[in-house]
């Protein structure tokens, strides 16, 4: 089965970004205070917590297709049209900019976040498909259409920023799927309990 | 030496209590769903996470004096003067109510979160000090005076309510210390670093 899987770095007071998020400082200031344990790498994963980046970077090139807000996917440049070779779709009411055309792999999708998640499932072939970006995840939540949260609680209080959750029209139910336990971070993956 | 310790339960959206949070309805609509965990006890503590409310209970019970603000204190009736037999320091620029003569256990301190913390850890006689109360957490933590919180990240999606965490004018840097893994929550322990 195909699931759809937000990753996502989130300060313990919510933050995903910091303050002054915006196209030429993405993720805002202190961005790297919540990627800095992915960077711990070259390693095993291991109980002091590094290796961690290199395994949820092969989980997440492990999923079939990817899903992105437009703020996102404009704000990485589109992945420069690769994002580990799989289909990349974007949602977004207005058309792309003409630099996109060159990128085969990206599609733009205008009819909403449920049916570009549709067309993705579709193209992953069976695998998970990684979902981008904090409100886009919100709108897949609402619309259903999001399955996992795999987020990473990194031990500060960032203050201010952009938050990953804002207020919800309703309460959602998760399952606690796994538990990660490192000095850089808490890496919880959460299911979406459906009615 | 003697810790004060913030224990919370928060949803995965950063709430502490539902809507409509006011005496009455104290923590709000959905107040049981982030504590719900706290009552499957009875049992040991196990992996299927039932005993663990027994266990925190327990941990909060073994420390020597509580640091309350005046909103919590008042919503909880101030413990019925009573809260595991400890002295009770209650946070607050106005006299208490004259209900609270009877409680020789509760002190008002109307100097601030600092010198409430001061006299609790006194009275502590060196065990740690139990402090209560969202908004009064975060005046300790930018007063300095906030050791540890242990956060039970509780797996929903609350969508509105009371936050833990505003805004707050500074990166606070935290340590885990513990994280204990149950299917009803994630026990986060941190400790808070100071430069």
């Amino acid at each position: 089965m195909s699931n759809s899987v937000l990753y996502m770095s989130m300060s313990l007071d919510g933050f995903i970004a910091g303050p002054n998020d915006e196209v030429g400082n993405p993720a805002g200031d202190d961005f790297m205070r919540l990627h800095e344990w992915y960077g711990f790498q070259g390693t095993p994963p291991n109980t002091q917590g590094t290796g961690w980046g290199a395994h949820f970077m092969e989980e997440g090139h492990a999923t079939g297709a990817v899903v992105a807000g437009r703020r996102s996917a404009e704000q990485a440049g589109h992945w420069g049209g690769n994002h580990h070779g799989v289909p990349i779709f974007v949602v977004s009411r207005n058309p792309p900019g003409r630099d996109v055309e060159k990128y085969p792999l990206v599609t733009y999708v205008n009819d909403g976040v449920a049916s570009a998640m549709t067309q993705a499932k579709a193209a992953a072939n069976g695998k998970d498909v990684m979902m981008h970006g904090g409100t886009l995840a919100q709108a897949a939540l609402q619309a259903g259409v999001l399955d996992e949260l795999q987020i990473h609680v990194i031990p500060v209080l960032l203050g201010a920023g952009r938050r990953l959750f804002d207020v919800l029209p309703e309460r959602i139910e998760l399952e606690i799927v796994r538990v990660i336990d490192t000095p850089n971070a808490t890496h919880i993956r959460y299911r979406v309990v459906r009615d």
